[in-house]
């Protein structure tokens, strides 16, 4: 494999974007060199490849370098065209897209800012994260996986949910998936975390609730992070 | 053209997003009927083709039916492979991704949101658009579109710069991209403005200002929108 073939990956271990870039390469068989970033001391490896958002996941490719979790999962598929993760059908690949949108635009950023809120504004980002989570147990019912019977883009976009939502509700002394309303999204989880890529590329639970300690702390210090 | 190919689009006339469809689909030569949805009052067919955010643009391919601009994008260019939209390499295509994104979240966002707020608030999210907009010019120097000698998904995905935003400044009171700042952006506004798909299909500036009135005054008497 020469130096143009060379594949690099800057990640945080308890990011649930860059878990999405790991578990896209496993799946597709792709040898890479990961590199774990202090998310809490930048490096200059991390703002010369990502200037713009100065954020993980970068992959590298060679002399190409690449950021933004969704988008990094497309060129994934096109560079490795080894077991798809978009299915091949142009309104199949809009419809696990469209999903994908939705569940960070309105589950996983809306979660994310219930744990970071109080009192009636935490309440109000709750209702929201539900009725997102609902619109999901509707679009997982009946199927093994998003993507149907092996994991695909729809489910790794989603993969957070088995691990860091959790940890979020527990921190956040929050419920949003519970198991009465949302029982396909419940049984996915399960089938999500079997899958052997997945339960051997995850953080410690116990990482994450550090690591939201340690958050919390510089967040309640300088609330612009 | 049996009924399994009619394409229709659900769209606003003084909708950014809706014109990026039209747009494409005429860039194809794409046949479509356009279905125009009144915002302020939204048909029953909108409510049900697009059930999750109830919004335009609504694509419709027989009797499949999907949301969300860049995704339709997505969908035209894989559906329609005359005049490709998205580059054919895998890292183009992932820089095109990256940059709609970017232009959305950071630039299309931040400046609607500036002209809906006041004070320092509006002060803090200008210089924010200011700042999108800087790392855009970036990317725009010494190119004709984005997509190189042809318009494509990027131009489209930026479009609304030459008409929405120069009246978002005007009836904001506040100015975002410059001449003197943004020599690339404004030489790369002025050929995308003349391209004969564009100039014959953007809204009227009178329109557009009318709307904005119609909607601060609903903003106002009613903040949830």
């Amino acid at each position: 494999m020469g130096s143009q073939d060379v594949v690099k990956l800057l990640g945080v271990e308890v990011s649930p974007v860059s878990r999405r870039v790991e578990w896209a390469l496993k799946l597709k068989g792709v040898d890479y060199e990961y590199i774990e970033e202090d998310i809490f001391n930048k490096s200059s490896l991390l703002l010369e490849l990502n200037p713009v958002h100065k954020k993980v996941p970068v992959l590298v490719h060679g002399p190409k370098a690449m950021a933004e979790s969704l988008v990094i999962l497309e060129y994934i598929d096109e560079t490795w065209r080894q077991n798809p993760l978009l299915p091949q059908d142009p309104y199949e690949r809009a419809k696990a897209r469209f999903w994908a949108r939705f569940a960070d635009e309105k589950l996983l950023r809306v979660a994310w800012s219930a744990l970071c809120s109080l009192g009636e504004e935490k309440e109000k980002k709750l209702k929201l994260a539900v009725e997102a989570a609902e619109k999901i147990e509707e679009e997982i019912k009946g199927k093994k996986f998003f993507s149907g019977e092996r994991i695909g883009y729809l489910d790794i976009a989603m993969g957070w949910m088995v691990r860091w939502l959790p940890v979020w509700e527990e921190v956040g002394s929050m419920q949003i998936v519970d198991p009465v309303n949302f029982p396909a999204t419940k049984a996915w989880m399960k089938e999500f975390l079997n899958h052997p890529v997945i339960k051997d590329n995850l953080p410690p639970t116990e990482k994450l609730v550090l690591y939201l300690h340690r958050r919390s702390k510089m967040l309640s210090s300088n609330p612009r992070g």
